[in-house]
């Protein structure tokens, strides 16, 4: 199929339009522009879709000539999950470097044969880790908006028109993805763990001395009081959804952007948020990948306390996130946006929680008249 | 409102051609090409924003209609207020990265239960953060111009024709945004700073040997000199302000420059000041970014020697950012530049101080004209 | 010869339609788009380059009008080879970069003259020399597609339709390069390896506590099993590979990616993969930077160790890499691509299995009739 | 005089096609496509600048109306010393942040009361140092090819057709730009260096204990010979030259490159030089960066030993950079360039050197028919 080909057009949706291509890309988006045109003819493909909450038609770029395949069993269901599939896989990627790293340098601390005297890496290995993660986490899972993390997608879906049926499929492939990286990550160290543990099988968490659970979720400093814990990581949540939609604000004359400029962008503020919000609870800011991992960690055989260290502080990595994210974007749809936000309509948007069911009722139209649904 | 509104082109002042588009842009631009066509016709709004000494149209990207809410009271305030809060929030997050990364790197040094056994960072992880601070702060800035700093502020007003009415706005957002940043970056890392100082409530200012109002703003070097203290804030802010010129020159043949490139750009330049000169003064460079934090940690509770550290220090940081990008903006234009600056005029563009009122009356006259004012 | 020359057009093989050249570039590019039209006409020299594997007509510049020189010996030489050379200094920049890290790290290592007072790098600079050198191999490669690493060769071939004719040229030309490449950097540091093993011509491998034959290539750290060592290089060769085609897969909705970020993101892909996949087995996921420098290493003069060392471990980095690079292509084909790939055809393209002769026979004829052989 | 201005064609000379744009840009280029079309008719101007050795047009971005101020004194000689002032200031850059951060690295050394606890950086921090200068450098000085080392021009002029001409005004202007700059370091640390030399006015020169003279220009390390002295400097000159040639070649099919590009990659590659040749001798690659910054040590007291030390070392970084770039250039043309080069040509334009006068006089002419004299 030629980029010329005038279906492309024609199965866009409405909102499609040529300024819209500019609001697409990661967890700013409406939705995407680049839709199938051949399988949206095939109505069960996408009645499955649809029952799966994902859009009618799946993204795929107008070069690739699906017709060949896509009458057999597994190409089939590979389009049909395509954005579940993208976001396990970024996932999975951001979690295989971002625990990676934390392995590496935890576990060769000191080591004096390495190249250097001291280690095979520092604490600032670790920002990179999860910079880099995330950036290439983007570059696997655009085709789904590379949320890659339930509360920027919850914040797309509260701010940005992502429908709300999204949530579950993304949500389900992130944290599988965050599991799934994990697990590779222990199969990939278990015997440097056990030499650092200092017998096969043995597993701590912190605070031992020797604790090894760390590599996986983060645990907070000592010294930390609960509301710290969980200002620690509203704080850095919220600055992660603020930069994320000004860098997908069309707006900020004379400071040109572009969706190419943000995998690296994300690196930067990552590695930021690692270096300067790091240290209390150690930057979790994603349910996914803390909760995932933290799951992981348990059944492979690691106690009882990766739930109950730091004062069950499991549940913060959890919940602060999602409450970070949300004040962030309101925060910046509030101040700076001026586009299309519930925040910029008539009381802040919160009338819709007069009439629930009518505004439901009006706003799944809305998404069916648009063909999201 | 779709890009080929012709009301978009109608509107712009007469300078916006199609090259004043590619001198756009942060801390270089004479200002912004793209206005709101439709708030245009609120003869009240522009009044408004015309006594805060603003541009009279706000700065708003054209594919955001803001006619759908602009009669609400909140959305309106805040097309009156765009640029200062442009310039608060960048500011806001210039500074929460920046006293972050000290906050972090400071508090924990030498904790041996960090992966790798030697803190949550070092002294380079400060450069990462004030640079990563500026590129995000720019991206979140970039309709007001994102200057961030009143002396980059001030050398536009004196060398790239932003007119000065713009300066007063400007300087009390950046200077909130300094303020209220680092309160923020305190109020997270309050019992860190507890547990770091030795007691709930201690706060003590360099050299004191648990110090850490440095977190904050900066402090000297015991062995320097007052001349040398002045100098090397002076350099610095004299780098900063040429390398910005350099960077917003439409010139530079064969290598070629975009606005995507500007935030990278300054994230490198910043870095490399507190590479090579940041020892000294810890390089503020910039007075919202040293003169806020410090007026917040005396808020909070620090003790008078935030102002008599090293020998009444506190002005340098106020008074040298000035004369140093001052300085550096006019070696720019008066060796490289060949655009349209007073250092290319008669006499350096000094002869106006002959006549002031005269110059003062014409030029206003001159802005009005180009419907700046 | 101008832009505009119709016959650039004229000499492009089918496949090089305007859609092509958004396939092209390094490690997930069936071929190159440009191509020399002029020595198009030259028989004997398309009938050389077609002996030695290569695409019949070679990848020039269309700017550059090498009928001035096609008659002289060595030009003509140089344009028969063109592919090889390129992958020969791009492999060879690799190595330079990357094993000359490694020098100056291990070498320096603890020496307090250095500024700083802690040697002249740290483990972090060799996760930079790496990523730098990737990068700059690929800004020298590009006109070869920059493979740089036969498991990635062999991985185009197998999934995008890269000849197999090509695999033995590119693959002398790349083993050649690390080979000669960690020769250099043997010439330039023997002094300071001689300083270093605490004596003139005394050479020794790991784990000796002076060894320097770490330098040219890897060894395992002690505690790592023979699984452990091969799943090491297995799971990061995989990420390696998958990147690649990520990076290079033309969808990803709303990410934007072009061949410009390329060597960038391979920087940032093979720093990470430093960072968090480096310690165990010292990360060679590439035959040509192990064994190329290994063989140079024991000609120069390292016992017999270089072979022997953890095991007979040398064998892994040269096999782990081709499991490894396949398996994450086919992970990447299976889950994500929708392009062209054996892995979207029936049966995953295992059928071909069945009958290899016939279906090898259609291939080559394929190959024929689109000029590619 | 806005950009459809025709006068802006018809004052370029001949080989300024369009195609020739594109061969444009620092350090690679043949010269400078754009000039200034109004000045050209200024005679008695081009007589000045082509009396200097420069182009006779100055290279002025055609947004830039000069006629306004062409009859000052001081814009005119500004414009007839435009390519000067720019390898001046852009030499100038890169030696502060160079050299800066050799200063900040090695006078912190080992300071407890650094946040982090071990000084205001590490080796590192230096490779950052350079790489950032020279990133600045090149964004200030593009207006005249940002070569900032004469073996750059000097490889230029010899493989790229500039012409000779040029290379004393560039040579004398980078010599000072290298002095003036380390001056400025040098007064900003004078406190500091008298701090840790340990007494007013003390200056030595490494390898005493406390000598600060390394923070200017290179010393080598004491256990290197001086042949290997020589090939260090020779193989990091080489790398430096031929990735410049390699990142300026418009061919590299697949690997897209553009002059945005240039300084980041030029960051990249210095840094990488840096990390992986930057111990034995201190990566001097560039006279000016060594003998300039050498000369003003030696002028403001340090002692002789600035010349005698490591055995007159001195010589070395004068001549080692030109024999490593052109050497580095010549195996780029020899092996991978397929433009227009003395290479390219019969006998690899060692013809030449027959009859050097003819050969003179013939090249001369056709310089002067392009109007480059």
């Amino acid at each position: 199929m030629a980029l010329a080909d005038p279906s492309v057009r024609l199965y866009m949706p409405s909102w499609a339009s040529s300024t819209g291509l500019r609001r697409c890309g990661f967890a700013g988006s409406y939705e995407f522009t680049l839709v199938l045109s051949t399988l949206g003819k095939s109505a069960t493909l996408q009645q499955t879709r649809s029952s799966l909450g994902l859009h009618p038609s799946a993204p795929i770029h107008p070069d690739h000539d699906v017709e060949n395949y896509q009458n057999l069993w597994w190409p089939k269901t590979k389009i049909v999950l395509r954005e579940p599939l993208a976001e396990f896989w970024g996932t999975f990627i951001l979690v295989m470097f971002g625990d990676g790293s934390v392995a590496q340098v935890l576990l060769s601390t000191g080591q004096t044969t390495a190249p250097g005297g001291n280690g095979f890496g520092a604490y600032q290995s670790i920002s990179w880790g999860w910079g880099i993660g995330l950036m290439m986490g983007i570059y696997v899972a655009g085709d789904s908006g590379a949320y890659l993390n339930p509360a920027v997608t919850f914040t797309n879906c509260l701010f940005r028109k992502l429908p709300w049926r999204r949530f579950p499929a993304y949500f389900m492939a992130q944290l599988l993805g965050g599991f799934v990286g994990s697990g590779v990550v222990y199969a990939n160290y278990i015997s440097a763990i056990d030499w650092y543990e200092g017998g096969h099988g043995i597993r701590t968490v912190p605070p031992a001395p020797r604790a090894t659970a760390g590599i996986f979720c983060t645990y907070p400093q000592p010294f930390v009081t609960k509301a710290s814990q969980f200002f620690s990581e509203f704080i850095a949540s919220s600055l992660l959804m603020f930069m994320i939609f000004a860098l997908k604000d069309p707006s900020n004359n004379g400071v040109g952007k572009s969706d190419k400029w943000f995998p690296l962008a994300l690196f930067f503020l990552v590695f930021g948020i690692g270096a300067c919000f790091g240290w209390e609870t150690g930057y979790a800011i994603n349910l996914v990948r803390d909760f995932g991992p933290r799951l992981m960690s348990y059944a492979v055989g690691y106690p009882h306390e990766v739930w109950s260290a730091g004062g069950y502080y499991f549940w913060i990595p959890m919940v602060a996130p999602f409450c970070g994210c949300v004040f962030g974007g309101f925060l910046y749809d509030l101040f700076i946006y001026t586009g299309d936000s519930p925040v910029n309509s008539p009381w802040f948007g919160f009338k819709r929680v007069a009439h629930p069911q009518r505004w439901t009722r009006e706003h799944v139209q809305r998404e069916k008249d648009a063909g999201l649904v």
